[in-house]
């Protein structure tokens, strides 16, 4: 086997063989193929793609270069659920210990914002305590108790995608429908669930901008997680528009905890409820309502019992912003577009993001909406607040707001503006 | 600047700017871009390409990446010939001293073999005592005292080239019309000569297998040399069959000694003396006849000091193979194909090339061709010898060999042979 053969063929845009990509995800993770190597075969399939069943072949070799999860042992059905991530979403939080309520034992590794979108294990991390890493026995020990369980994947699952996804990082080779998909599925096909709901979001705020791309990135998550015997389906849903009225790390958790005692924003809680009938679904809980769970409490005590068994004091002060600066709307009328893209970036050079794997993040910076699309606005009236500890960020933030939303009379609006729903389609 | 953006750049298939350009080479040469992120910059303009302003201003950043040479204190106007590579191409032997003795001053910084393409200064060295490594001053000295100089490149040119060419080498990004054009070029201008004559070749034995992409590699590399002030032009050649009847270090060697003996194969004598009349032309000497000069044997008396003032001793009997294997012709008939890249193989096989850069090269192994293409072949007489020294490689070189060549009845040659011209094109 030799790597420039492999490099080529998919430069020249033809398939490798099964042996040669097995070869080749073994011989990266043991580092007999370089680095320089790796980035330029990445490049060759972004540009050139990868069939079905090269697709197939890469997700089952980056699983075997590492360990597998086994929730056999547990007496509840597992379900699990993963999100391309976009610019306020918080639905992990209050989605795992509800659908822990209804009954499933909901095991979430997760990961930490890069970029314009924010993390899971970052939101979290603002509860004062809280602790992202877990032993695999912590892990299965607060799973067992509570119901749920939002922790950082160990280095054991996948070594081959770690390395991989650090390599396309820095490559600009991010963007691969192929090598997402993959990326994505040997983790959670490693991670040992039973079944999985995938969230693939689509819109500015997301990888994928459009619904097409999303679209393919779902079905072939799709088609890869039932190969396994997983079963999985997916939700198309919107990202053109920042989910929810926050994005930023503490301010995101003080909405889910809104969520979970049964208020908070329509098109986060819709999309909650949506995700969990899913889950539980493919769980194979048909007679759970989690309406009920979030209305009656129930969801809050897991969720309440999930921060304790993870150190977190769910009854504590969640950070607050030293400096607030709020942008008022420019004129009276409708909103009509508020960007996604522009508010993640926004709230990343706020601090609420990073731009290297090893920057910290502050936990209170970030931005608030007070009106969402389709809303009446009145000029000089609040449109976003921006928190951050660092006020010297107000203005790289404040620019790139500066082409962020569109405001309209309603009469222009009635003509030009249709809402987009939260969610656009369902594929299975 | 940011070297992910620079890539993103022209994943997208956009333009880099000439400030990302500056950057990118600079940045890289220092050691501030990492090979992971040069490679996939690499695969990226390979498979989306550069524009010309692209490509212009890539090759200025790798000549500024060093110094330049400065041939001005010659007293003979200089003339430098460089060819993309081929199988038997021994040209640049008899060509430099054959230059030479027309009046011109023939700097040849040359390269070595990699693949199946033979290197100039592998073949020289199969000449008892000489040296291919000068320093500047020697190079100079021999330039002067003799006329002509073939030597290695010093490592001050083009520094950005060299490590570029050796990553692009183990990442397969090398057949890249902009990367092989800049390359070439930001050598050749850094060399400081005052015209440059290019050999581009063409076909299954050369990097450019359609006349297509060769011709627009050469219409690059004459762009890029005459907007640098360096008069270039390019004469697109065959190489579909082997040039000359040998392929191998010292075989190439004694069939460049027939040539400046007023001998040798009419391919090469062609192909030497279009080149020189090209050379002559451009270094504005126009009364010179290097048909004479081959006659008359001042070609052959510059080639005799060259080589000595080099520490080779052209009187040296040549190294001869330990071992011989002839292939006979399996039919009688016309010869209508001998494949320049399988012959280029089985003789890198038998160790007249290497596989890494490293490696050492055998100077006696090689092919000598008893037919080319169109002449008369009886069954049961030699067609090919096969030489090397470490005669298990026979098996595998014969192996190259299976389909390396068609024999027709005159019949069906008639038909179905037209003889190719050497010199397809002439691009100015």
């Amino acid at each position: 086997m030799n790597v420039i053969d492999a490099i080529r063929t998919k430069r020249d845009a033809k398939e490798l063989t099964a042996p040669q990509i097995d070869w080749v995800i073994a011989a990266y993770t043991e580092g007999k193929i370089a680095d320089e190597q790796m980035s330029a075969l990445a490049m060759a399939i972004l540009l050139n793609g990868m069939t079905r069943r090269e697709i197939a072949r890469w997700t089952a070799a980056m699983i075997d270069s590492g360990e597998r999860m086994d929730f056999t042992t547990l007496t509840r059905p597992t379900a699990d659920k993963h999100s391309t991530g976009g610019v306020g979403d918080k639905i992990t939080l209050p989605l795992a210990p509800l659908v822990a309520a209804c009954g499933a034992a909901v095991p979430q590794l997760s990961g930490r914002g890069l970029g314009h979108t924010g993390g899971t294990l970052d939101k979290l991390e603002s509860i004062p305590g809280w602790r992202a890493l877990l032993s695999n026995e912590e892990m299965l020990g607060v799973l067992d108790s509570t119901g749920a369980v939002i922790c950082a994947a160990g280095d054991g699952l996948a070594p081959a995608d770690k390395k991989l996804y650090a390599l396309r990082d820095v490559t600009g080779t991010v963007e691969s429908i192929p090598l997402i998909a993959s990326s994505i599925m040997s983790k959670k096909i490693a991670e040992g669930t039973g079944s999985l709901v995938l969230d693939v979001k689509a819109g500015s705020g997301a990888f994928m901008k459009t619904v097409e791309d999303a679209r393919e990135l779902a079905s072939t998550m799709v088609e890869l997680g039932n190969d396994h015997g997983v079963r999985t389906v997916a939700l198309l849903t919107d990202m053109d528009t920042p989910l929810g009225r926050t994005a930023g790390n503490a301010l995101e958790v003080r909405e889910s905890v809104e969520v979970l005692a049964g208020g908070g924003p329509a098109d986060v809680v819709e999309l909650t409820l949506a995700l969990a009938r899913e889950m539980l679904d493919a769980a194979g809980i048909s007679d759970a309502d989690p309406a009920k769970a979030l209305a009656d409490g129930s969801a809050m005590d897991v969720w309440r019992r999930m921060i304790a068994a993870q150190g977190g004091d769910p009854d504590a002060e969640l950070p607050r912003s030293r400096e607030q600066h709020v942008v008022t709307a420019p004129a009276s009328g409708v909103l009509t577009r508020l960007d996604a893209y522009d508010v993640g970036v926004a709230a990343w050079r706020l601090g609420a993001g990073r731009a290297r794997k090893e920057d910290p993040v502050q936990a209170a910076a970030g931005i608030e909406l007070h009106a969402k699309p389709g809303d009446r606005v009145t000029a000089g009236e609040p449109l976003l607040t921006l928190h951050t500890d660092t006020p010297e960020r107000f203005e790289e933030s404040v620019e790139a707001l500066a082409d962020a939303y569109d405001i309209r009379t309603p009469d222009e609006a009635s003509v030009s503006y249709t809402p987009r729903p939260i969610i656009l389609d369902r594929i299975s």
